[in-house]
């Protein structure tokens, strides 16, 4: 595979807002069964090797795993602070949990655990997320082993299919789209920000 | 009216954050007319008077006019680096251009203008957003005059119905649910993070 032609600007951002530790952090917006938008913060886990899927870590038991199930669109929004420039990446989200088809994304998902810290695992074993508040105590866990994913732990990926870029610090501003085409692969051009 | 119960928490936030100078900025998720989410980021201009209703401004050329007029709905996602905590704000949003039936969101509308910089102001001159790009002279103009709107320039409010705030400094973290409910008004409870 190729690296997307937005791969490029998007590596240079994160290298220049390395030193704030939020630069990772984006904002994912997905379709609630009702037809009203969700968004949440969602941590960047780095590409899928070989690809220009965006990893994420979340839980089945998050409601974004059924929004997905009904409508796997997805837009992430990337601000980034230092260099004052957005990424917009429309796209379609792919969850992988402990039973899926395809092997490779298996290992994948192992990995990206495995690469977790204890306390971002430990998570994993919290009471259910959104219900009433649990007691303390339940939250008092030990972190689970790193060598296999607990089953609700699933892998998400976004694979963008349009890409908007806006750099505010541009004179005026300078905006860029990318956009997939199914034969002939990534284009690019400048618009009006 | 009264305060939501949100609004103390938001307004902590606010002011623990005021040395970032992008704790303004959050994430807007609405849908598209092809039922796919979109998410930019926008700058929170504060309350509008004596109400609950989050105040943005926004361009009648923009995608997201077509978008609200369809879907009304949204949800901001209001990430505070400082503070690690988050709020997601569920509502309905609500485009005052120049004419509209309220008054008083047409004084609101003129006033938030007037309170703009002038590169801000400047933007609504500037050619067709997300046109391809028009050259540099284009957006060469002069600050348009603060005393009346644009007729592009739009007032855009969201009035949460449901606000989810999480913070992750808690031990384990803390999230707090608000729920407005038709007759007896906001609801609030602790739930598991």
């Amino acid at each position: 595979m190729s690296l997307a032609p937005w791969r490029s600007p998007l590596a240079r951002a994160l290298h220049r807002n390395r030193s704030d530790a939020h630069a990772r952090y984006l904002q994912l917006a997905t379709l609630r069964c009702d037809q009203r938008p969700a968004n949440r913060t969602v941590v960047f886990r780095g590409f899928l090797a070989e690809t220009n899927r965006l990893q994420f870590v979340t839980d089945s038991r998050s409601d974004k795993i059924e929004q997905i199930e009904q409508n796997p669109w997805g837009e992430g929004c990337w601000y980034f602070v230092k260099t004052r420039e957005q990424f917009r990446l429309l796209g379609k989200l792919t969850v992988v949990g402990p039973v899926h088809a395809e092997a490779d994304l298996l290992a994948a998902r192992q990995k990206i655990w495995q690469q977790l810290s204890d306390s971002a695992r430990n998570q994993f074993v919290w009471p259910q997320p959104g219900a009433p508040r649990s007691q303390s105590q339940a939250f008092e866990t030990q972190p689970p082993a790193p060598e296999r994913p607990l089953s609700n732990f699933c892998l998400l990926l976004l694979t963008p299919l349009e890409v908007d870029h806006l750099e505010l610090r541009g004179e005026p501003q300078n905006r860029y789209h990318y956009f997939l085409h199914h034969v002939k692969g990534w284009s690019e051009r400048e618009i009006n920000p």
